[in-house]
């Protein structure tokens, strides 16, 4: 099991055998949501960051600028309330709330019943990218694939650049690490170069972007690298 | 069991059972834990709220405030680093950090062994208040007792006033509500009657204050809070 599984007590070994066998069926579960996902015609992303890094935002721009082109499908996580669908749902393109009633992650199980209500808003039509935008929490989703093609890690500014230390879990097992809100450094002590640095540390191979969806910074490349993976 | 615990899995009811048992050994834990505390005199608080709220900061400046006048000790909660414990410890107070090895919350047991390396640190001095900083983590801490007297939830203004609604179970479980970084309330769109509304609707009984540790605006009505529940 990944050690960086949060949803586990730390004290407690008997759950770890119990988590076990939950991860072995995620991991099946995830396995067909990655065939379903590429059956649509799409590539499927896994967001995933605190609260309020800006995950919503993020896409919300994305679909304004890439919604003519390409065919976004979007699956919502959060533990209670339908406000991100009903942001997302006002930029006219397909997406599904699912509300975990508690749970602090998606998982894949939930995620395949996310797919069905998604397929049954398509008509039949395919998509180019199914995004799905995890809990807000740094911690516990980086323990659940998806099915997934690619995982992106998101820390805002406020945050503070020693987060990638102090959650290696996540970081670890992405495969993009956006650095959110850089608008914002002005009023920061945040060193871009020294957060970029240590989460290459952790993680050589990370694909790492600075933006800003307020100002529009760095998102050309963000939007560069979306048209790229639905090639 | 608390149906805002985040940590089992949403498809999975076999790990409920189990949650059950840890959650039950945990109140045990927690409730020796509170009995330690008044013994060395002192009153306990449990901050919770996302990575990057401002959790140590409060804590530095409250320590350069108040601590001639009170004895305060410190518990550190992590997942991995001694960042946190680092910063404390320039301010001249004893503090142990406890890091989870992955786990994305405290738990009673764990807080159990904090106490007995606080009180190594004491040679049978008393404390007036000890301070337990949780995971950064604002959904499974909540599931969590520790022993302590008040949980307070933090939220800061660059996360956004949506976060009572979408995250109600810290909120539903917390006495004390602090609402921090007001000093970035001109960059961002955040109605701090808005959000204490709904964190009210939620928990009526709330105590809520916004502050800025950084400018320090309101945080005198935070210092009076510490003063009263210490005396």
């Amino acid at each position: 099991m990944c050690d960086t599984c949060g949803c586990h007590s730390p004290s407690d070994p008997l759950i770890v055998e119990v988590n076990q066998s939950l991860l072995a069926a995620n991991d099946e579960a995830a396995h067909a949501n990655h065939h379903r996902i590429e059956a649509m015609g799409a590539v499927g992303l896994n967001l995933i960051s605190s609260p309020g890094s800006g995950k919503t935002t993020l896409l919300e721009k994305t679909i304004e600028m890439l919604g003519r082109d390409l065919r976004i499908g979007v699956i919502e996580g959060d533990i209670e309330t339908e406000l991100d669908a009903e942001r997302i749902r006002a930029k006219g393109v397909p997406v599904v709330q699912l509300t975990t009633g508690g749970a602090c992650h998606l998982d894949a199980p939930l995620v395949g019943k996310g797919l069905d209500a998604l397929e049954g808003q398509l008509d039949g039509a395919g998509l180019d990218l199914v995004v799905i935008e995890n809990v807000g929490n740094l911690v516990c989703p980086a323990t659940f694939a998806l099915g997934e093609h690619q995982r992106v890690v998101l820390l805002s500014v406020p945050e503070g650049q020693d987060k990638p230390a102090k959650y290696p879990g996540v970081f670890r097992t992405s495969q993009i690490f956006l650095l959110t809100k850089t608008d914002l450094l002005p009023y920061f002590d945040f060193d871009i170069a020294a957060a970029s640095a240590e989460a290459r540390r952790i993680n050589p191979a990370l694909q790492i972007m600075a933006l800003s969806a307020t100002s529009g910074e760095g998102m050309e490349a963000w939007f560069d690298f979306l048209r790229q993976i639905t090639k």
